[in-house]
């Protein structure tokens, strides 16, 4: 795929022409009864609205023009009262084989993925338990599929870290507290609640779908990420000979404990301090983390966010500043 | 274990001597400071409060006398206000090995363990879908273990059929209803359903301890049934070549789905009409068995049962006459 | 009223005159500030938007093209992406006398009328409680006005059974499935089962309004059906000599009690088992009717239908085969 | 009957003999395998517990010794920290036609009957609305077994105005708040507000059993005071010619709805401002008189009532002194 | 500010030349891809849509155009479907100076403020309890401020009493109720009530904007109204010396229980009776105004108002006609 | 006060002779009709059943003996199955003035209060923004009498942390980890944070009592700590010349929204993520002391601690063991 530059950086007057993926598409009739097609085009650096007028102006075969597909588009580049949009003059379905590198189309985690799953094998060669150790092992460093998949895929379809990258960046963070929290809390064990901070949402990696929008797939529907993971756990449990029962049902509890109430979808409360910990901590990311987002992507003028739905409640903008 | 009369045929004025089960042990003090023993007895057809008003009588360690374990007991039956007692002259721990068949000493379904089995076979011979019938076979057919302990385990601890045989008892008659519910609405896919019923509350058989009382197992705490059952599945699907990974999903979602709510332990809710089926008739199997039962145990005057707390209200005991 | 083609069947390039029932009326405002109008026109196989862009076009008094009511039009069909639409060239109010039959314009059970008054007239006669079976004579069969509204209205605005003839559809439907619960567990009374079911709804005839869209009455959003069937109940008793006071009230109890909790409407809980029984298979045949209807009218793609607000999930749309 | 003290004034050391009412009866063994029999007496006056150490010093049938009847007792008054209490030498049952005026034995409105039976004939007869006050006249001065109830029934079984004659009282004082109200809000249409307000708990003179104890009849329990209330009043509509339709519904409307939430056992919401009305000046009179009540009986020296069921919290007793 | 017609006066084919406040702005592209702006524009007496065809018709920054200002603007009233709407020739934002008194532009009480500050001032110069009135007098006699604000401010932002001088007007009416309320229950302390009524919304003077639009204030969002009172309570009461704390608790918890439920933003419950009344009669207020307001504002043809979602229902608009 | 043994270390046979804390004081008749009096005594090290079974051993007033007072007493060690008991002799009220330091009678903080407070002066020593640091000087530095409290009360009256030193126990260790999180999410603002940690339960010294017994005081029960805290906020901030509005806004808002909820008596939602982070620890911190003192104090042999009303669960009490 060759060069071509980010929507964001787009200006009026210029005139745009590459690839980018179609998130929403609609035919709409206008007023004067004549058929248009509107489009929602993105790139991992953002989004804008784009319109085809004539739609003769379409290559090949109208019906790939859908949502989740690569288009291949030209048209020029017009800022109306602030938000870019663009006006097309062609426009023709693309084969993902066209384009190279998908991540260029997505919202990616701002840290690079081999720092994370560096951190994520220091974090787990740091376990002292050797059962614990084991079992981390099996599932995230020997089993190249799932780790991949815990690198790529997002935490939540709309909640909080929704871009690629995003599950294991939040699942470090959180690792990273519960590494402080165990050194504040002495009675904690510190092996067991990092096994069930770095798997309480590893089911996600097939809950979800994020080859392209990030979705849920049937698998995830039907059964959950929570029901997911405790079975993966159960199959590495036994290829371990030998591990103790006790552990398992242990390991087991925090994962399915950590939604922390039965209506979000625990089966369990959590009954252990460890389970309770990774409840609070993994619970506390994710809202800090829509909370910090929705301040830093607010360039409006007023004092509060608009209102997230994920939280019930707009967030107040300004920042007391430090004192250094 | 030699012969000894039920509990519920004694008469006052008699002297009982036999082996009992402890359900609750109390050391109390009397008013004018002399230490007695409260005892709650029962065997299966029913319990009574029991006096030991010198402590020196018990032969052997008096830290054995404790709940859940069987005594070795002679009294006298009195009659007060209607309600049998036993002032006992005599009393000791007795070992398990002293018993013979336990079931003596535990309420127990009222259908014969073997008639039930014989029914439970001819349901999953009778599963026409090749794949389903292979699942229920490895599960309830060729694991003695499964299957000795799925027919012996009650259905709950304080719900509904709450006696040894109960869960089986329960099972079956959801299928009974599920069967005709299937001849009723022809869209629904009755072996689907089927494996649904039988499997919806297998995990029961560990989640529960009815060895002595009925409670929870330390498993049945941490990680409850539904949880259970979706491992087992998983490990017997992992056992039947190229078994299709939709209908693997289907399966387990009818068992994780069947509380019907989140907020009742479900962790999702269900989504295909079998597992909506599945949900509505164990649900109302069990709670018709608690009404149906509490309007037959009930021996007072009054037209009401006691407040159920399952149900959170009181029944109606008069029934409307049938017209042959 | 002439013969007229089905929406449904209309093909792109065809024009359409005749006969159609406006169910939303907008004027609205073009970009260019021309006033043109939309609407959305039904028969019983279906809807499709129409558009007039001249309001010179309509014929006679335009405060008379107004929701609810039948217009004579006269357009051209297109196809936009999939969508049906109509191009008015001509428009008229037309008087319900010029309709024949009403039914040709709304959503009708595919149960034929006659065999389903038939079912209920079987179901009546087979009562064999004198008294009961009286009471039912007197309301469905004696009864000329109520046995017609039973036999022609919705069961709901919008939940389930949404067409003309579907309250008795799923009235007959209940009634099927709780005579095989009574057989299945015997010490259910049948006839009062059969009685609570048949009435358990009727008042729904007059708490909705179904002679053009399908909406709520004066008295429907006033008192609500269940009020009215339970004034209807004490009516039809009062007319007969010496109706038992305890089935009176066993038999309101059933109607008053059949939403299952007070949050859903019911002044009183389930509190016999024949009205635990009703709830619960009224509740099981509403949701499975809207649940296979939204899997069969979900002609879209993917694999789940949209999200239905009547259950608060979507539905899995794939059927696991039946084995013949 | 002989005259008899009132229970409150008793004294230490003084002689009892006389009829009372058995609210509670137990059988107990004393620690020394001796039977006794604990009673809990009662006249209107207040309750004590009584103890009879010796059985055989039961006239007659000790099984009539029973919740609910009266009892002829013979004792010595004691006073143990601050409690009186009976220690009986004598007790017999004693029949219904030995007690003259049951109202002596049973909590009682401190307004006598007779004015309050005046001041609802003088709001009947000063309703302008000849439909409203015809409607009102039948049944409740026309009607003389309702008018009776209605002036003995208390107004609930535990929540407030749990008194003979309560349920007038209630509804008085509910009543007299409307009047204020009507004036203040000149939109409301008094006579409206009025009817709802007077039958609003009509029903509960059936919903409730107050000969002896106070408790739900089967019909309370089975259908409730709301649609008792709602028959009677469409029996009394259907006696007066022409009654107009709308007017029925208006006032079922506010009998109905008058709980203010489904979950509190309205079947519909209050959508009148009349009806709104009648449910928050309902509540709020009966919250007031339990609130008052608790203060006013709580003796006890701390600044808090005892905790109150009905209200969910305890309330501050210390009144702000009033300026004159 | 020259004088001006209302905008409910508007008649078709006039032309309208004159300030108005712009409530909603809009910069939208037609069809045909120009840009166009679309307003809602207000006086006190309504509102109304207008179009802006030509953006070189603006004159000066067209940043300016801005919601919550006032514009200057001269076009042609049109009528489409019974809604007035302006099509915009010449369009300019306009100073706050230039526009004399704002209040005609913004919902305002229809009781006079004059009126309404005299009835203000008769009840705290009524109150006999000389802190009390002390209080009172403080903030709402002695403050210029303080008295200002509260008779401007309106009484919420969209549930009642949604114009200037709402709050004052609300406060008086349920002052109204509680005086009656009091000569009603004689156990009340009616000086308590009254300062309990007039202070317990008084913070909505600062959690509301209400200079342009209505909407809530930083501090409004981040402490609340009830927060704000207390505070200011307390300051109030440190100017008073000897005020006796246990009034000052008396008061300020019936300001922080007034809204009845913790739910609703209340920190503590009810616990005095007086507390209990204010909740009641404000709440009661609120909604009757709510209720009265829909009721007058629906033209509608039904006898049904839109749905509130303040109420979560629909009200009958039909009125029994009263008997004068 | 001389020395005495602990209640902790008695054994059986030996005498007591010294001052106890009477926790519920019962007089009680025996079956026999003599009276007796039932007492729970404690000292800080744990409690025991007391029994008098003779009152005229007790000298002085007898009404002195009384919940909450101090005893002297002397008595006989006894100990019936496993549980300790005193059978007096000996019996008198005693005054405060004989007791020379309460904390002997009172569970207590296992730090010591030196320890803490030093550790506090720090905390408020190390803020860096010197308006936040003169806030907290003048609230836990400059206030002797706040200062001695906030070392001295407990965190709860029940729910954690129930011991003398609790409250600063329990706000030392939230600071503690509100620490290390500002330290993981650098964009915190850590003394902003800090001033909600330190503050957001200190009004507990005045809404509960804890000279005695742990209770609410009727401040508490009117107007809750919240209020309290947000007064003393205010109050310091007056005194503190151009303390920023904002900045007051921010730590009123932590402190007002740190029970997270609105239904657990936060009048405002936590809107900035420093209050949402003090919500997360306080809540976390609280439910981890409940958990681990459970586990610690149930020496009872099963897997599981009672059942917790605060968590409404049971705790597992097996500890997976650390590896060094």
């Amino acid at each position: 795929m060759p060069e071509q530059p980010e929507l964001r950086s787009l200006k009026e007057g210029e005139t745009f022409n590459g690839f980018l993926l179609a998130q929403e598409v609609a035919f709409k009739t206008s007023a004067k009864g004549s058929e248009y097609l509107e489009l929602k085009l993105a790139d991992a650096s953002g989004d804008l609205k784009a319109f085809l007028w004539d739609l003769r102006a379409i290559e090949g075969d109208m019906d790939q023009i859908a949502p989740d597909v690569f288009l291949r588009v030209k048209g020029q580049v017009s800022n109306y009262n602030g938000r870019t949009q663009l006006r097309l003059d062609k426009i023709r379905f693309a084969q993902d084989s066209e384009i190279g590198d998908f991540s260029r189309f997505f919202p990616t985690s701002r840290r690079p993925q081999e720092e994370m799953l560096k951190e994520l094998d220091e974090l787990v060669a740091g376990v002292g338990d050797p059962w614990i150790r084991r079992l981390l092992e099996l599932m995230f460093v020997e089993d190249p599929l799932l780790r991949a998949a815990f690198a790529k895929a997002p935490a939540a379809k709309s909640m909080h870290h929704v871009y690629l990258g995003g599950l294991l960046e939040h699942t470090l963070s959180v690792a990273g507290m519960a590494d402080r929290a165990c050194a504040h809390y002495p009675e904690l064990n510190r092996d067991l609640v990092l096994a069930g901070v770095l798997l309480h949402d590893v089911g996600k990696t097939a809950e979800l779908t994020y080859q392209r929008s990030f979705s849920y797939s049937d698998a995830g529907n039907l059964i959950g990420h929570i029901s997911m993971e405790a079975d993966w756990i159960n199959q590495a449990v036994a290829r371990i000979p030998d591990f103790p029962e006790q552990l398992r049902l242990l390991v087991l509890h925090i994962v399915l404990s950590h939604h922390g109430k039965l209506e979000f979808g625990s089966p369990v409360l959590p009954k252990t301090p460890e389970a309770l910990l990774v409840h609070y901590l993994d619970d506390l990311d994710g809202k800090l983390e829509a909370m910090f987002r929705a301040i830093r992507d607010d360039a409006g003028q007023g004092a509060w966010t608009p209102f997230s739905r994920t939280l019930d409640r707009m967030f107040y903008k300004p920042r007391w500043p430090k004192i250094p």
